[in-house]
This record gives C-alpha cells, structure tokens and sequence, in this order.
C-alpha cells in the first residue's frame, strides 16, 4: 500500500488511517481500534487502526498520524507492507497490574519500551496509570519504574562528581524558586544544569516563567557548552527527550485529575537522574491543595522519597516548607517572571516571601552539595545581595539567547477589598483556577497577582487582586469566577 | 466557524478537528484533548478537540466525527459557535470510584449518560471501567448502574405478563444453542423475542450466526410485529438501541482483556431488561476457560446473579453446565449455523451434544415461564422431535427476510491424529483463538471443525479437525497455530 502523512496531532499515540471501502483491509480483516504493522524496507511500526472514510485517506493508502510517520521515517507516498499485528507484549504485565499483582523488573522495562514507543493504545495506558494509581507501586516497583523510565530516554552526562538539581513537588502558585536557586547555586560555584518543565496542572511551570524572558529549548550540545562556562543553564526538559514515558503517564494523570504518590516519585526522580544529577534538593510545600496537605502526609512521603532517592544512587535531602498559601505576588508566567526579577535585582518591593524561600532552599542545597557547611543560608544571601546572583541569571540568558521583558496582559480587572479586616487565608486551588481561566499558561501575559499575603491587615476599598488577561473574553471568565468565589481570599 | 464532517469512525466517541493555525482555535487557548463545546441554532455537542494540520480540515472550519457530527444533527458547512466546554459532571464520580468510594444511584445514572452521549475521552471511559474492575461494585451499585444503562437506550415492551428469554454468559466454543431453544420455546406458545449479541471476543456470536442465514437488523416495529405473529423473533440486539451504554464498556473491557464480574453481571441483566424480559433462564458453563472455573465460582456467580434479578423484578432460573469442552462440531459463524440446522432437521448427524443441552435449557425455560411444570424437558423433545422447532424456525426466518444456507470457507486444512487413544481433553481457548485466526467471526465462513469430543476413541491418520478459511493466509495463520498447539486435543 501506499503510505500518507495524515496531519493529525495524537499525543504520541501511534494512529493509522485505512478507507472503509479498501479491499485489502478487507480482505485481512481489519476493523478500527485493530493493531496493525506497517513495514517499509526494514523499518517497523506497530500502529493502532482507524477506519475513515473516503475523504481523509484513498483507497489502497494507508495514512500514518505525525507521530507514527515520524517514527518509520520513509518518505510520503512510499510503497509500505501492512498486516495485522499482535498486541506488545507487555500487556500481559498490564494486566498483572490491573490484577492487583506486582511487577519485577523486566516487566517494567517492557511497559515503559512499549509506552515511548507508541505501541500501548490510549485505552491501554490510561489503564496502565489508574491500576497503578488504585493497586500501587511498592518501592521495589517504584525503584524498577523510575529505572525504566531513565533508560527509556536520552541521558544528560556531565564531568562532575557534584551535580546538583532542585525540584518542588507543587500545588502552590507562583513558588518560583527555581531560576532564583540555581542562579545563586551557579554562582557559588556548583554545577546547576537546570531543567524544569513546563505547566501540567498549573497556571505555570518553571519553563513557562522562564520563556517570557528567554530562549529555553536547548539541544544536549547547547545545554554542555553554556554549563561548561556558567556551571548552569535554565532550560526546558522537554526539549531533551528525557524519561520520555513519564510525559504520557502524566498527561493521562491530569486527564483524570489523579496524581498516584508511586508515579509521583518516580516521574521525579526519573526525571532527575536522567538529567545528570547527583545532588538533589526536594522542595515538598505542605498546605491545604498541595501534594501533602498535613505536615503528617508530608512526613509520609519525605520518607518515601529518602528510601528511593538511596535506591537510586542519589544525594537527596528533602525539606517540607509551609504551602498554606500562595509564594510571591505574581500567579501566571510572566507576573511569575516579574517576581523573580525582582527578587534578583534586590527590588525593594520584591515578594518577602519569594526571596526568603529562595534563599532557605539555596542555603540547603549549597549545604547538601558540601558547601559552606552550616553557613549556606549566609552564602546564598551574600551571593543575592552582592548582584551576583543577578549577574549569574543575565550571563546565561545571554549564552540561551533572547532577553526580552516578561509582557503583562494589557486587560486588567481590579478586585478591591469588601470590608476592613485580617487576611485570615488564601485559597492555593481558586487563586490557580482563576489564573488559568485568565488565560495562564498558554497566554503568558495572563494570570492574577494579589497584593496582600495571610496577616496582612486590608482596609475596605484596597486593591485585593489585579487579574492580568490577553482578551476581554478571558479577563471576564476569570473575573466571574474570582467574584462567585469572594472568600478565595478571607479577611476576617 | 463552519462545521465539516470528517469520515473518522471514532466509535462513539465524540471528536473535533481543528487546523493548528486556526487563529480561533489560537485565541481560545485550545489545545489537542481540550473538550470543546459546539453550539448550533439550539443544539449543542461536547466533543474532545485534534488539532490537526492544514489537508485534515481548513482554517475557519471544525470538523466532527461521523458520531458526533450526526448527533449534533445539522447540515455540513452550517454556522456554529465554538467554545471551551467544563468537563462532565460524572467525571468526579468517576474518580471517586478509581479512589475506592462508592458511587449512589444518581452518580450512576449521570456517569452511564455521559458515556452514552460520547462525553467520554477514551481515557475517561477507560479509567471507569479499570476503577469498576478493581475497586468491584457491591449488590447496591451493581443494580444501579444496571437500571442506569437500561434508561439510557431504547426498551421493548412486549403485551404480555411472561415474556421469556435466556442467555449464556460465555466462554465454550460452538454453544450455539439459542436459535433452538427459541424456535421450542415459540413453538410451546412461549412469547421469546430472542435478541442477541455479535462475538466480543469469541468466534462467533449467536447473531454472527444467525446472520449467516437470515436477516437479523432488524427495527422495533419489525420485531413487535414478526414476535405477534410467531411468538418470537430471533434478530440482532444492536440493531435497536438496547442500553447502549454496556457496548461502550464492552469494548474497553475487551480490548484490555479483562472482564469484572459486576460489569458482565451489569450488562447482561440491563440487556435483558431492555428487552422487555419477564423470565431470564441464564446458563453458567463451568471449565477450563469459561467465566466460572471451577463449579465453586459458579455457585459464587450464581448467587450473585440471583440476588441481583431479584432486586431488578426479573424471574431468573440460573443453571450451571459443563463448559469443559466445545458444544458441538462446528466454531466459527457458518458451522455453527450448520450444527444448528442439524439438530432442527432432527439429522442423525447432528452433534449430540448441542442437542441434549438445547433440549435440557428448553426444559429449563419452559418450566421457569409455568409451562410443563416436570415435564419441560420431555416437552421440548416433543416439540423438536415432531419438526414443530424447525417451522418455528422457518416461520420466523421468513418473516426476517434473506433465506440463506450457510457457507463455508472454501480453503481448508485437516489435522488428522497423530496416534491412536482416547480424546483426554480439548482446550476451548485454543480452539477458539484457531477459529479467530482462521478468519471467524468476521469471515462468516471461517471457523474450525472438531470431528471429535472428550473420551472419544480415535486412530492414528484420523481426522481430528479441519480448518475452514476464506483466504490462503488466513488457513496457513490459523494452521501453523493449531500445529504449534498439538495438545489442544490431549489424545492419551
């Protein structure tokens, strides 16, 4: 037959396209949702069928989504041998899973090969993900998971016997740390080659902040050279295949509005290890919408991680902050962009809050990392203070290229205080909400910042919010939803 | 934006295709799995967004799905509003059901709608089917979510205070005994509107079989006339819209493998039900491959389902029957249909065993509807013995239109035994998977005959079974399958 690119986006998910009246489907007896192989010269492909009609694929064709004709790299119209194939596989240890049974070692290797490579339909790995979040994973399979999934990928290397990262397991907006952490990190004289990523399930990831001000999808090679002269870089992950797998995992995860601990862990750390770190600090905010919503929970997965973090080789400290309520003034990429700019300019109006959680992870990083023991909160603070930072944060968005000034939303709605009083609490999950409905992250001038944090005394009439959008449209969903949900943010 | 239908046949679920450098799409933040809403005139339609490139769907345009774009109902190139949708209520029912909680009558019914109406991503549908697996439903939501799927379709209501009907729960190659226990039934003056499935995952269904021989899509206002005429019809379930909720789930289950008792239990009582059945005579074949392995999980399994036709108002007889081996000769749609034939014509050849088995459930039935109380099973005899089964049959036949006589694959193979002995056992798992591969159910005329059964005698350059296909390949796939499995029929 003959093969046509057929421009449809399917997440990764290997998808053919065959006539409905084509003969020869017929003949082998193919129906939508059958697993086919495709195969041109030696090169081999595992597809999952779609019947169409006459319109989107001609008869005697058969058409490959993006992905898949991608993935067998022949030309388009090339002269291709189809015919139905055998499930991978790895579905006999899907089903273990499902039945409640643990898997060893190989099996993992299996599921995640399968995964990178397309060959588990939608229905196969949603199903793989809610087993795994209903059955769980103990640590030996959380262990053999996270190994997979860095072997499933492409690996970071560097010369280094320090290699140091950061990660905050989130829930709390605008907590950017991150390019404050590795800025000082990188300045003190530690290798930081720092990936983040971007926004799943937030109004914005570290690589949504960091692109209203720079270049962040970096090639392996860019990535060696810029830390081979600053000891860091600030770049998207996903730009390097890194632990490929887990971005199917995890965007089944947020489909469903699931977040299983055992995929938690081993996203991270897989994530971590393939990206060449040795030396991991693990930021786990506790507080009413994160990840660990009691101090109790956040001891459990503390505990959790330290068993892993040892499985897998991997220096890890990890540090439970306060997540009651939103870090910093800004809640989307580039209000989120403008705090941290601020933070590292040592702008008198900089967020007390941002500077001083980025200082405290700094302190215990530059520590983990062997470096001025007992002292790390005093260095990190001299190395912000002293303009080094900031100067560390300006080389290398040189070398990553475009420096531009995060752009605000020009619709603004102001949300002004109803009575006198205390800020009593701010709600993490509706501040999120209404930054995404303004737009966050996709438009990056979107998202809400608040003037005031837990304490603050307000009077009547006081700015509470400014919500930012890119449209009138936008600006009004959010405003809706800020004004029906009036105690996000209770003064008492 | 203008609507377009695109030929993909998504199997219910609700797709729209938008071009990736639609500049609406761009302004609304759309994205690839995005659930968009589309509004025409007063009609309105949730479906899951592909962005696609430009040759799938022009710019200013959103294409639908076949299943969509008829639900919506409204003409191609009509006007319609695009906007991003809020995900389906039932979607936190669904996941309080993948964390383990119980779900109530209410969230039943809306999680069945929103699967009915295509609001379902495939992820979703997936991740409740596997949390249904799982996490089990107890007796309480077992009866809810069947009351749910039998509201959510059509429901055939017949005028009469018994209207009988029966069902095997499945797993035994060739138990084709439904067409002839309804042409007894009928015959007995018993009202039977006989609806059946096509084969999930066996190789053939009773309406795969029936098809081979007569019409059997047929409407409702068909049905009620040829069951008023004959006393019962035998046609194609699917072809009225008997809760159609249960097909969705059917294919998740089936494509994954995995079949959860309460969702079996579920689907076959809601299918009854919407039939309009008074009297469910339900056969439980114990064996190797059946759903009951061992007789223990038949009692267990039958238990349940009497507890649950009590709580729907159905009076259900269940019987447990030996499911160790095929029923009679021929599997695959065709040779069934000619076993079938042969035990209505009274044939001195016809497989004994699917006789003795249709006549025993006959019995069963007639006496569960009140009829020959004792002497159901000399009844049934009578009524087949005498040819009154087959003018039933023929009757009914030719009310449904097409009058056909079953043909076979005309590519065959004959495996003959290897040594002399006695048939040990005969692997209905195997035997079905040579069937499927041979080409059954889809190639009508495909299938497997087994010249022999259990504690038969036989010699060695007997046949022991014959292939049928309808293509070389087929025949070479499904023999080489049966070559490798020697001991699919244990000759000791």
């Amino acid at each position: 037959m003959r093969l046509r690119r057929i421009g449809i986006d399917t997440h990764r998910e290997n998808i053919a396209f065959l006539a409905n009246d084509d003969l020869t489907g017929r003949a082998l007896g193919l129906h939508s949702m059958d697993r086919v192989e495709i195969v041109a010269n030696s090169r081999r492909l595992v597809a999952v069928l779609n019947i169409v009609e006459g319109n989107v694929v001609p008869v005697g064709a058969i058409g490959l989504s993006n992905v898949a004709f991608e993935k067998l790299g022949v030309s388009d119209n090339s002269l291709v041998d189809v015919a139905p194939a055998e499930a991978p596989e790895s579905l006999d240890s899907l089903r273990n899973k499902l039945l409640g049974r643990s898997l060893n070692s190989h099996d993992y290797e299996k599921v995640v090969e399968d995964i990178v490579q397309g060959r588990y339909s939608k229905v196969e790995l949603t199903a793989f993900v809610v087993s795994a979040t209903i059955n769980g994973l103990n640590d030996d399979e959380t262990e053999w998971l996270t190994r997979a999934m860095v072997n499933s990928g492409d690996q970071l290397k560097f010369d280094s016997t320090i290699v140091a990262d950061k990660h905050s397991v989130g829930g709390v907006p605008g907590n950017r740390t991150t390019p404050i952490i590795a800025s000082i990190a990188a300045a003190a004289g530690l290798l930081i080659p720092k990936t983040s990523s971007r926004s799943v399930t937030s109004p914005a990831g570290t690589a949504d902040t960091l692109e209203t001000m720079m270049n962040v999808e970096l090639q392996a090679d860019q990535i060696y050279e810029i830390v081979k002269k600053e000891n860091g870089c600030l770049v998207w992950g996903g730009a390097v295949n890194l632990a490929p797998a887990d971005d199917l995992i995890i965007q089944v995860e947020h489909s469903l509005v699931i977040d299983a601990q055992s995929l938690m862990i081993s996203s991270i750390l897989a994530k971590k290890k393939a990206a060449g770190a040795t030396h991991v600090l693990l930021d786990i905010p506790v507080g009413y919408g994160t990840k660990a919503e009691t101090l109790e929970k956040g001891e459990i997965l503390k505990e959790r991680f330290d068993r892993l973090g040892r499985r897998l080789g991997l220096e890890l400290r990890v540090v439970l902050t306060d997540g009651s309520q939103p870090i910093g003034k800004g809640i989307g990429p580039a209000l989120e962009a403008q705090d941290v700019i601020m933070v590292l300019t040592n702008n008198p109006e900089a967020p007390i809050d941002l500077r001083e959680k980025s200082l405290y992870l700094a302190g215990q990083l530059l520590e983990l990392a062997g470096m001025s023991t007992g002292q790390g909160h005093t260095r990190a603070q001299q190395i912000l203070t002293s303009g080094e930072a900031l100067d560390k944060f300006e080389r290398i968005r040189t070398l990553q290229g475009r420096h531009e000034i995060p752009a605000l939303g020009t619709y603004t709605k102001d949300i002004l205080a109803e009575k006198n009083g205390k800020i009593n609490a701010v709600d993490n999950r509706v501040i999120s909400r209404i930054a995404q409905l303004a737009g966050a992250p996709h438009n990056s001038g979107a998202g809400i910042y608040l003037a005031h944090h837990v304490n603050d005394d307000i009077e009547k009439g006081e700015l509470l919010v400014r919500i930012f959008a890119e449209s009138e449209e936008s600006l009004s969903f959010a405003a809706r939803y800020c004004l029906e949900n009036s105690d996000v943010i209770k003064i008492v």
